[in-house]
């Protein structure tokens, strides 16, 4: 399993002033102990939600270039808007990234997948389109089609490829666990090539004993195909899931990195 | 999900001696505490593997008479000897229980599957046959077929079997978890009429942090179609995995079990 860290995300409190007063004392801080955590990616997400898109711009160009002064990890360029992921992606300077990400929408595909394929990052695509996530498998698995097929047109391997089945909360409606974890063997079904990479937390929203409800999720999901999870990577609950999960499904030779967990526990 | 109370079993340490000495207060506490705890059957092994099977026989007799004075719960009668099998039919009483269990040996079935029809009970068909547990899917779902089988000659509906695909402990064999999901999944293809029944504990043998573990295989377990789980009731960690495993596949309308088990806590 891919774990890539959550937490510097402006749109979280406590985040949002880190991004807006440049406190690169801060921003450090989140990424190193998301690495020392056992995070294999970080997402950068300088999204404040309350400046101007030159603001985000100068903001994301910031961030990759404090982190990457000091950790050296591959970051998840995270953002809706293009020019903002390019900003990231040209400050990265070549070393291993993210493209964080598409959805299914004939302009934005036209403007993020070349610019994955020019930055040659792999490239997240969400099951959505332009009217929002689909509540049906059947119409998520129609916008990866369409993701794969602009990914096609534009020379990028569907192994660079990393579909997001998007998650809803089952506070909301029951039926959108079981919407979310068809989606991911539809995906591995019809792109046995492609990766899978989702955020758990939207699952549990509203209601309570969240992580553990995240975590057995996040079981399911792994055991359904799941390649990769954006989360925080500092919840001992989440990381043990996914410890425990790789045991169960095979992936952990001899349960070493299981047991080795426990040591010392 | 049904919940099998499993700690009514004399091959447990402490449980053998109140078989033994027929320690009536003991056992009823054990069921009581079961059923409070939310078990929907009770799990009645009197096997303590230093007896005769007259003492079995007697022992069942004794056990089931004892409960069922003061217990109104379904009980499980679990023994692989089908005397004294037949010992805690008679003793029920005509009240529901569940005849756990037979495999898929000629002789075995010949006596078990009859016995159960009479007694107009569910039986437990465990994918086995008189070699032990099977290591492939393949295998596991041949013992199944050829159970499936017995029980139409003898007129049993397949509505009645609870098929147990049988766990191995990872630890020994990394690839043990998967076998039985998939054994489970096979099952479901094969037999959607058929429900599935399963212990968990085996699955975790040999490696820390047995709880959390057994929680992730019975949070794959469910989402791959188990209907029933020989186990702890009193394990909070178990309970609140099958709540939480009800909740993500769609089967906790509203979600209403979930937030009244987290109520208070």
């Amino acid at each position: 399993m891919i774990i890539i860290g959550e937490k510097i995300n402006a749109t979280l409190a406590g985040i949002k002033s880190i991004v807006q007063k440049q406190d690169s004392a801060g921003l450090l801080d989140l990424a190193k102990i998301q690495a020392a955590a056992g995070a294999d990616f970080i997402d950068v997400n300088v999204g404040t939600g309350l400046g101007s898109r030159e603001d985000e711009i100068v903001s994301m160009q910031w961030a990759v270039e404090t982190i990457q002064e000091e950790v050296d990890i591959p970051l998840c360029i995270d953002s809706a808007d293009p020019e903002v992921l390019e900003a990231g992606l040209r400050a990265r300077n070549g070393r291993p990234s993210l493209t964080n990400s598409t959805k299914a929408e004939e302009k934005n595909l036209a403007q993020v997948v070349p610019l994955a394929d020019r930055y040659q990052t792999p490239i997240v695509g969400l099951a959505m389109d332009e009217t929002g996530i689909p509540k049906t498998v059947e119409d998520r698995l129609r916008a990866c089609e369409d993701i794969a097929s602009a990914c096609e047109k534009y020379g990028m391997p569907i192994e660079n490829v990393y579909f997001d089945p998007l998650v809803l909360p089952v506070s909301t409606n029951i039926n959108q666990g079981l919407v979310t974890l068809y989606t991911i063997a539809g995906i591995k079904k019809r792109f046995p090539g492609a990766r899978i990479v989702m955020g758990l937390s939207n699952v549990s929203y509203g209601l309570p004993g969240r992580a553990g409800l995240n975590a057995a999720f996040l079981h399911m999901a792994i055991y359904t195909g799941l390649d990769a999870a954006i989360m925080d990577p500092l919840n001992q609950t989440l990381m043990n899931a996914v410890k425990a999960a790789e045991v169960l499904v095979g992936k952990d030779r001899h349960c070493r990195r299981y047991t080795r967990a426990f040591r010392g526990s």
